[in-house]
């Protein structure tokens, strides 16, 4: 067998695998909207069908949900599992899209030619990247490098609620040596990375009572305590004048950064005056000691999401109101313990409450930060196999935020998960007129045939 | 002339008189709902037919809204300008009542007989006192004891938007030694109140914008500013520890009480446990050194009275909002100037504002406070006139809220106001199922008679 030969094989086939892509990308599975239920289960017979052809015992698994599409490769050596999902967003709103989101074509734009749909890049284009590797790999060679398990889901976009159950129910068949994630980008054009670190998440949402019911400011101003001010003083009182949030312990289990890190990431010299520009900032707050990128993949932050309180219509009303609420989120590093952080933040606000005031939360679950650990031989092997394929060296990088497919890998499954993916941040997913570089395609196809050549050689 | 013999014929006119006063209440005169606009014309013209029977040169007066009553009685001595307003509050929530609130009825309660209907407080049975003690007088005296104009709106439950215009365009015709208001209440059940001090009213609507659009934050938490951050840090700080209003200069233009009045206000034995309590707070707000009575009535304050940002609705959002909002006021006393206010709340909140955040004003209108010269012999005499009345002496007292027409009488005629009135706090106006003490009718009428003897012997 020879790289190159697969390699070659991806570039030739590359009209033809991008024909396949265009069909997947013709089929609307959005999974939040049940109009298009059927169209989730054709991209998932689509999907069993595409794999069949390659050779792998493909199956669709029916769930309360949408489905899920499992395929094994048999082999020898390690096993891994592959992690991608067919569902897609909703288009709307559909007039800011400059074509019908479900017609996929090929557009030139000054940066180089992209694949224009929804779920380009989100994440049916970087889920074929994985595919075609392996069609190129077994039409060279006549099998895979290994034993391979690919595993689709179909709720990615609407809270997979399906997910953990059957990976409970199915976790002997999933359990693998490591696990390929592939619903990340390239840190940036040239340089490919391998997400490392995931921030948690931690969300309060609650409502301070006050009076028992709104009041006259004019015959209780003064007299009687407001409950927006119990509130604007609590949340306000979250930071300190230096950007830090100022909970008891709230940084006890957040670890400095490894030096080795830091200085990799300072070689990134991201642009930290561009990412905030583009969004009409200005200065960047947070943390004053900490680098942008420091900051954004391995700090804690805490945000308020939302804040509402009395009278918010037209005009005004010189209403003194009963509540006022909030919703305040986390985003956690390290070993932060959600329900630590929850009981601190609540301490923190019902310190603020007078004698009569209370709060009523609407609890939400939290979820702690994810840290892959690079100790692990695939790490390097895969790093290094990027690194041959882009014009720059790949990265260890952290994201700001929050994928839980990770996280489930390795408590469910006790799997490590490797996070590679090739999207851009101008791909616009969420968002009208979502795009894939033809690069991405190309490239990210011929990283997985590197990978898969690197972590079984 | 004898007082006492007006006393008696309004004492055994008092059926009488609850029919008239009954026959005005079951006119629907809601102001705010065009729906009623008839309904108001004939509540004006049943007033002016009413005061022509007793001998007033009485006019309905046309205006881009609901009409005034304009009515004038002939007299030598001082001139005297009444007013009372003759439309009423909407009435829903309808199911909260336990009667229709235009069939107006004596009820038995605990506390005595009360008149129920929509107006019969605020303000029908309120301005009816006045026309009844100035009905009797004539009847027992051939004349009053004074030139009177009474002056009756009809919009004052909508905003009043033609009574500044209309006392512009007439304000020779109402220009007068002094202005009687019946629109206030007693301080309690047993003493009556002649209302000196009306607080200012300043607000302030503003939004304030950082990033350019709503933001994720697991991308941008940390290093962007959240404008929810700021807006909450600049109102907290908008009052220290002890409950004082921080904004430089707010106190310069405060006077302090008078001994005799702070004397005499603490005489009251004002209750304010029960205050608080009654709309289930247990510890007074706001400056920790000023007794509550104070505090509404005398000193200035501030609230916010709305708030909003970010994603409010059901679940979680993490979204970093481009913007945050909110609803300020400021209640003014003394010298307080609304313009010198704004400006040190609009340095203030801009001092919060990092670089490239920027905030926009929807501005509205301020207006100072009224303080009532009680040097003018007109407040004593009818200060001892009410105390012969009740049970107890009547009291100077404040009012935290802002009822315009006292500035206006004094800016546009040049007349001073004295507030005098007879409702309850339990009246429930505004509200379903509103009322008027027989009580309240019966010696407010007596009170007038009183008053007008006092003013003019």
């Amino acid at each position: 067998m020879s790289l190159e030969s697969v390699l070659t094989r991806i570039d030739q086939e590359m009209p033809r695998a991008l024909e396949r892509l265009m069909e997947l990308l013709r089929i609307p599975s959005i999974s939040t909207d049940p109009a298009f239920q059927g169209e989730c289960q054709t991209a998932a017979d689509w999907l069993v069908a595409d794999l069949q052809s390659i050779g792998a015992k493909a199956e669709k698994r029916l769930t309360p949900g949408h489905p899920m599409v499992v395929a094994h490769f048999e082999g020898n050596g390690p096993h891994l599992l592959f992690y991608g999902h067919y569902d897609v967003q909703p288009v709307d709103p559909l007039e800011l899209w400059d074509r019908d989101p479900f017609d996929p074509a090929i557009e030139d734009t000054p940066a180089g030619k992209v694949i224009r749909a929804r779920g380009a890049s989100d994440d049916k284009g970087q889920l074929m990247t994985f595919i075609e590797a392996c069609r190129a790999w077994k039409a060279e060679n006549g099998a895979l490098p290994c034993r391979i398990t690919v595993f689709l889901e179909g709720e990615e976009e609407s809270g997979s609620p399906s997910l953990v159950p059957f990976m409970q129910e199915n976790a002997e068949e999933l359990t693998s040596d490591i696990a390929l994630i592939c619903d990340t980008g390239l840190f940036e054009s040239a340089v490919p990375a391998i997400t490392t670190m995931l921030r948690g998440l931690l969300a309060e949402d609650f409502t301070i009572t006050g009076p028992s019911r709104d009041l006259h400011s004019g015959m209780y101003g003064g007299i009687a305590m407001n409950p927006i001010r119990i509130l604007t003083r609590a949340l306000a009182d979250l930071h300190d004048e230096t950007g830090a949030v100022t909970l008891p312990g709230f940084y006890d289990d957040v670890p400095e950064l490894p030096d080795a890190v830091r200085a990799q990431w300072q070689g990134l010299n991201f642009d930290h005056a561009k990412y905030l520009g583009d969004v009409g900032l200005a200065t960047p707050a947070g943390e004053q000691n900490r680098t942008p990128l420091e900051q954004i993949w391995s700090r804690p932050t805490c945000d308020v999401n939302g804040i509402w309180g009395g009278y918010t219509g037209d005009g005004f009303k010189t209403v003194l109101p009963s509540q006022a609420s909030a919703k305040v989120s986390f985003r956690l590093v390290g070993q932060q313990d959600p329900d630590r952080i929850r009981a601190a933040f609540r301490t923190h606000l019902e310190s603020y409450l007078p004698d009569g005031f209370s709060v009523a939360y609407r609890t939400e679950k939290g979820s702690p930060a994810s840290q892959m650990s690079i100790d692990h031989p695939a790490f390097e092997k895969a790093r290094q196999a990027l690194s041959d394929e882009w014009p720059r060296a790949a990265a260890y990088v952290g994201c700001g935020g929050s994928i839980p497919i990770a996280g489930y890998f390795k408590e469910i499954l006790g799997v490590d998960s490797m996070l590679i993916g090739f999207g851009r941040d101008d791909d616009q997913i969420h968002s009208p007129n979502e795009k894939y570089d033809l690069e991405s395609f190309h490239k990210g196809t011929r990283s997985w045939a590197r990978i898969l050549d690197a972590l079984t050689r």
